[in-house]
């Protein structure tokens, strides 16, 4: 049958999950590779998945507060320079433009690899009085950060992001604001790719560089390993410093601003295809999906089958719900397995003997699931993709904290990790102990766990200062 | 009074329009200045006006078939040789990316001035069979082009468009979407800038380098110079041949396929602004206005004011309306001059004796017509912005039909252009004779005029070949 046939296509998810995903992001048509090396191309498929991501955390900016702009992507090579941390961790991956107009010129220009130094210009120009403050601008834009080894959504020398910048006149404020955007993000991630993320502090070697705190969220992938789906940076006046973000106070005085940043970009499309997908491909959450709902004619040819199709498709499209009707020359067959692999949520099955008997055969793809619904019963197709929603998350939840598991040792947290594991260890809070289980496990610090205390530092014994969950990432 | 204080902070509308443009993008906060000299800020007030520009035009484009995608922005420097026109015409005002990640590249990449070589690249790979095409898909992104002299919105280094690109089977095909979408941009114009356009082919001297043929839209500015406002491109065989875009087609064979592109960018921001403004400042089309409506309360500090303009904001939201509350400790004449300044369609000011007569006072900010409505009439402040919207049209429409003037001589030519009109001429077909118009009247072609029949060229005197508008443009 067609469907084994098919799933060969894709590399086997348990014993090759590089490779799986590799097939399944091409093969769904999601992506495809630049003529550049390290580039990507995102292809409508893909990108429809982005304009959903796009639209949904743009509301909720906006309902924060958050207005959107935009900055030029090209940065002086100088304004890199202003504050010591920033260059240093940006400066080794950034490209360069060094001529422009047929003549070289006179100082290099950066290719944004993040905004602060340019937003922190301009937000320096701007602010005067603290009546201006808060103030919190978002640009969706490119940004460019040069990497040796890169994978389509998950590391590419060009991606797509959203960036926040907001400056507060307490530092109080703007922490508040860093958690804040951090829980948003959380919600986000939750309801919308229906995907559970541990969130928290991150330690001084995995911060942003120029960054007081770096608050981030961790999602497991299907191999257990670690990946950081977006982050929020607590800057205090490090930036306002570098940029003479000033502003006359409640009392008069010049005072520094308190700045916060925050981004997620395209990454997340590769997140949420390795914490859903299956053997057969992309199993897509309902809200993002291009298509909630697939429709194949079953023998099409026959008298009144596409007609009762184009009716449902139409019922269901009046209900809001996305819907592509396949009536292409392909065999059911051939379609059901097109449609599984690229994840559609729902698939109905309508053919003669159906509209006979006023029915329609609905087929979940996160289960695999049939069942028959009345014809064209729009609200019960409607609450089955809210079902299909809570469920993936719920069963991502599972599978995580069925995957969290304890070390004392470096040993056992190797094993934990080699297992596919997030493993919670003790940390006296030296970095030479958290380079030891780097190169011991190869595995990194995610972020703090506030929730439970371990005893001892997993490397040296000695009292543990803070908790971390420690996986291997991409 | 305030008022007039306050407009002498813009320059004359009449007497110096340039100034009056510069006063009017930076005080209302639409863009700033970037660091790098040509760039541009566009700040949350302009944006906003992008972003409803993008929403109207995405959602026609979508209507039509397009899907959206992403393409690198890093294009290797041999592709733009590939077609020889275009490298002639875009290798000049190019930037250059030549070292990135710490080293020098192998081949310099460029910065994308426009997107047909890489996209044509990809469209090479994807495309195999007839049954692929038609294949249209756009991208929303910035582009780069170094220009000597800049104007925020108008002419920047890097600007914010989209770029459509298409390929058919056939060129009638082809030829015919150009047109489409030529047509959909100058109802785009129409419906959502209020702004009119002349649409029409433009000549080989003007035309997209490596295009067979360009049409544009050129909309006429308060100064009666023109404004390229758009422009569609067939290119024939050109690109899919420079890219190996080739497709089995219905008889078994293998062929080249027809492509056409189309774009329009943040330009159409300058190009309302400059259309519809007036001596106070801004007057913006309701449809991509950030505020449709601002509330200015009158004596807000009395009992039941900011009341009542609350209740009055949420109705007009309710009813799909944007609305700005000002309840700032500014004076009502401050607020009205800088809200005026900024172009916002309608005003309303409520004060107690208004709240006790059970009344508004609308203010149109077009016309500058005050006017008492029930308090609360919702509906006719949805029907007065129709109407605003329709009546700005019509102006534009009106002043731009009255300043269209004919010449039969050079002279004649140059007294219609300095008298700020556009120029219908003949025009014997030699680029001799369109290079004489630009150095004698410092006028261009902008489109061929269908509609009309000038019997001799304008600058020759031989028979007319065609019918030009003329005019000076930005």
């Amino acid at each position: 049958m067609a469907k084994n046939e098919f799933v060969k296509e894709i590399a086997d998810i348990e014993t090759d999950f590089p490779q799986w995903y590799t097939d399944v992001v091409l093969k769904t048509k999601l992506v495809d590779y630049g003529p550049v090396k390290g580039t990507m191309v995102i292809r409508p498929y893909g990108y429809a998945i982005w304009e959903h991501i796009q639209s949904e955390l743009d509301r909720r900016f906006k309902q924060m507060g958050v207005e959107n702009a935009y900055f030029p992507m090209l940065i002086p090579m100088s304004f890199l320079t202003k504050e010591a941390e920033h260059v240093e961790g940006f400066a080794p991956e950034v490209a360069v433009v060094t001529h422009a107009g047929g003549a070289k010129l006179e100082e290099p220009l950066v290719v944004r690899p993040t905004s602060e130094t340019i937003i922190g210009h301009m937000f320096g120009k701007w602010v005067e009085s603290w009546r201006d403050l808060p103030l919190r601008q978002n640009q969706w834009c490119n940004v460019m950060r040069w990497e040796k080894t890169t994978r389509p959504f998950l590391r590419t020398s060009e991606f797509l992001w959203q960036e926040g910048h907001s400056v507060y006149e307490t530092g109080e404020e703007a922490e508040a604001a860093t958690l804040q955007m951090l829980a948003c993000y959380a919600d986000f991630c939750k309801n919308v790719l229906c995907m559970p993320v541990l969130t928290g502090r991150k330690t001084e070697k995995e911060k942003f560089a120029g960054a007081v705190a770096t608050y981030g969220m961790e999602a497991m992938m299907h191999d257990g390993k670690s990946l950081q789906a977006g982050t929020t940076h607590y800057m205090g006046q490090n930036f306002a410093k570098a940029f003479g973000v000033q502003f006359t106070g409640r009392e008069g005085t010049l005072q520094y601003g308190y700045t916060m940043s925050y981004g997620v970009s395209t990454r997340l499309i590769g997140a949420l295809i390795m914490t859903h997908g299956d053997a057969r491909g992309l199993v897509l959450p309902p809200p993002v999906a291009p298509f909630e709902v697939v429709i194949v004619p079953i023998a099409q040819k026959k008298e009144g089958v596409l007609e009762a199709t184009h009716v449902l498709k139409e019922a269901l499209e009046k209900a809001g719900i996305r819907v592509k009707l396949d009536d292409s020359d392909n065999s059911p067959g051939w379609k059901f397995n097109e449609w599984e692999m690229k994840g559609v949520p729902v698939r109905i099955e309508l053919g003669p003997r159906d509209i006979e008997a006023g029915k329609m055969l609905v087929c979940r793809r996160d289960t695999l699931e049939k069942a028959e619904y009345a014809l064209g019963d729009v609200e019960a197709v409607s609450a089955l993709l809210e079902t299909i929603g809570r469920d993936m998350y719920s069963r991502a939840k599972a599978r995580m904290e069925s995957r969290i598991v304890e070390a004392d040792t470096l040993e056992a947290l190797l094993a934990g990790v080699e297992g596919g594991n997030f493993v919670r260890a003790g940390w006296c809070g030296e970095r030479a102990c958290e380079d030891k289980v780097k190169e011991f496990a190869q595995a990194t610090a995610r972020v703090f766990d506030e929730t439970h205390t371990m005893g001892t530092c997993v490397c040296c014994g000695k009292k543990a200062a803070h908790t971390l969950f420690f996986a291997r990432a991409y």
